[in-house]
């Protein structure tokens, strides 16, 4: 058995946006007692991890610490046809996932107490991103 | 078919603990021909990566190239409360993963020669970690 | 239901390698209406990832990038019994992917528009490289 839905997600800027209701929303919607939660990003310059659900000041150090190894506008990338922050978000996105996969437990999405699902927009600018859901057992 | 298994690693230090055989053990049990086996880490600080078997010299640099981009009690992290390997351990976590597929063949779970699977801790201290093996076909 | 194939690919040289058509050419010859494509690279010193497919300036910049980390020949890497490429080789491998899994939608690769599914060799000398896809529902 598998399901799957297709989600659009607007991003107005550049930062980690949480996702993680949208996930478990559809989680719940299902009967899957034991399975996986696999999430896609169709996109080359926006992301999917994991990280710390508590403390704000964690989505910051991220920012800071991509700015430190792929600064946006570096005399070094020669690819930068859509501005200054275009050839740092491809970067951004190959060092961190386009897709995750989460085990469902008891009919849960089986996140760690500490854990949430966000959307990394790497572009300094609004987009929009499409991710897809499937459920598997 | 799916069958999961929740583990209780304790890990007493920073630096890759190699659990493979934990999970060869698991697929062993079971009588999968072909599928795969998913691993996840309910964690924010620890992660999972596939490296080198062979040579601990690989793991020591590991730990090398990492304090060189995040490096412990840099005055750039903000996120702090749990002290200066707190914000370093999420920024490592978040570029290497929390969850891994890895294939099953003729019963086996289908590394290569050379690869085996780490419990990555990044904290100092010790901890305790709990992962989740799910096999499916 | 599931679906297996090992593939064996030859790498030349460093750099990426697309080898988006050899997966849609897989999925395209079995019947999956809904389902994923999980694939694997079982080497320690190659990757996959997924990354933009239309500027080869991406992919130059992506080399430029992983030079600025991870320095072939860097005097703090004790594992050099390969070459200067080979620890390097190793956390490029670490810090992008070893597997990934993509949705099958309509019976297609459900890539979006601007990805491709590239092989990264991270060796500077020629190397054949052997991946595994599973298919599944």
């Amino acid at each position: 058995m598998i399901s799957q839905k297709i989600l659009s997600i607007t991003c107005p800027s550049r930062g980690c946006h949480d996702i993680t209701s949208k996930i478990t929303n559809f989680v719940s919607e299902q009967s899957i007692d034991i399975g996986l939660c696999h999430i896609f990003i169709h996109h080359t310059s926006a992301s999917l991890i994991i990280s710390e659900n508590a403390d704000p000041k964690v989505l910051v150090d991220l920012e800071t610490f991509m700015t430190s190894i792929a600064p946006d506008g570096a005399p070094q990338w020669i690819h930068d046809d859509e501005g200054p922050d275009d050839m740092p978000a491809h970067i951004r996105s190959v060092i961190t996932q386009n897709n995750l996969s989460i085990p469902i437990t008891n009919g849960k999405l089986a996140l760690g107490i500490w854990q949430a699902v966000y959307l990394w927009e790497h572009r300094t600018h609004q987009h929009q991103r499409q991710i897809t859901i499937t459920l598997h057992v």
